[in-house]
């Protein structure tokens, strides 16, 4: 596993640099790693589409691991609200953890609102062109505080949650997203087809 | 990929809960997560041991991933500097990510000095037990200090680096590591050695 060289000594010491790289894990798993960054309203399917598409993908023998409110808020980013400062910071440290796991060699998909443009752009911004494809779930905000599903907006709407997006804080529509979904009126079932297409255009898998 | 329930509409909103699981990658890995955390003080080797396990472990198909200084300082951390409580938070952030990797089905290590038996702790409670595994690379100041390959035990003494560990900033070693590796006298062949055998004996792999 490694030489004389390699010992641990005072005189000679050498550094074992990386050997493992993203590019070695890729071949391992016989599949690309890549970034999908869903962004869209609360409620408008991002968490949703990313574990239905999931399970699509696990079966085809991908290596996946969705982010989203329940893996991050709780754990790393627990010590964040959702004041504009606090957001930001969330967004950056999705932006890393997604990194990090792209070069670990996973097919990541992050599920968060994302409300801000740049912020969306510092995380593409972390990667290298095509290792991000931002999606954009679309869906009209009637629609989305009609689904309601965790009563998030009638609690907003409450005054309960200050600075909830959409209705007390902005969302920024992409401007040039890879893809928009228009999760207002299709099924899970036709948006998943359409990512799946896109990603067999990319080549991001076979 | 699903069914007719799990349309996205406003009637009869399914929320596709999440499909697939640690075990679930594990099983298409046909090996084992864990995190191994290395601790111990600058230049004992703990970099240099998990780069070198990896390399040894990637040649057994096993899905890997280095978290230290180099990826994590210049990225998810680097807000933060070497007070105690950014090195808190630093070792905690680590800890959440490395619980993700370990979801990922990543076969993950850590290689930071995490002086603090406190912090250690805290990222051991974040998983199960069996799951985190402590590696102390235990190696004397003096052998640390004379290797000094990137010239920091000099400008600690010098007094330009505050807080280092060992010099100015204390080391608390680990009460009941899974693994104490004697660092200081051992060459890297001899370490990883050690290190794969307790794995095959705990059955982490065959």
């Amino acid at each position: 596993m490694s030489n004389e060289s390699s010992k641990i000594t005072n005189q000679h010491t050498v550094w074992h640099e990386p050997t493992v790289f993203r590019q070695d894990r890729e071949k391992l798993n016989k599949h690309k790693s890549v970034i999908l960054w869903f962004t869209g309203l609360s409620a408008a399917g991002k968490s949703t589409l990313a574990h239905a598409l999931e399970d699509y993908l696990h079966k085809q023998d991908i290596r996946t691991f969705v982010l989203d409110g329940d893996n991050i808020r709780r754990g790393l980013c627990k010590d964040l609200g959702f004041s504009d400062a606090d957001r930001e910071e969330n967004i950056r440290r999705i932006g890393e953890v997604s990194k990090l796991l792209l070069d670990a060699g996973v097919f990541v998909m992050t599920a968060f609102i994302s409300p801000f443009r740049k912020d969306r752009q510092i995380a593409r911004e972390l990667v290298a062109p095509g290792d991000f494809i931002e999606i954009y779930c679309k869906a009209p905000l009637e629609t989305c505080e009609e689904r309601d599903p965790k009563g998030l907006y009638k609690k907003a709407r409450a005054g309960e949650i200050p600075e909830f997006t959409g209705i007390s804080s902005p969302y920024e529509e992409p401007e040039n997203p890879e893809l928009v979904i228009d999760t207002g009126t299709k099924t899970v079932d036709d948006c998943v087809s359409e990512i799946i297409d896109y990603l067999k255009q990319q080549q991001i898998f076979t």
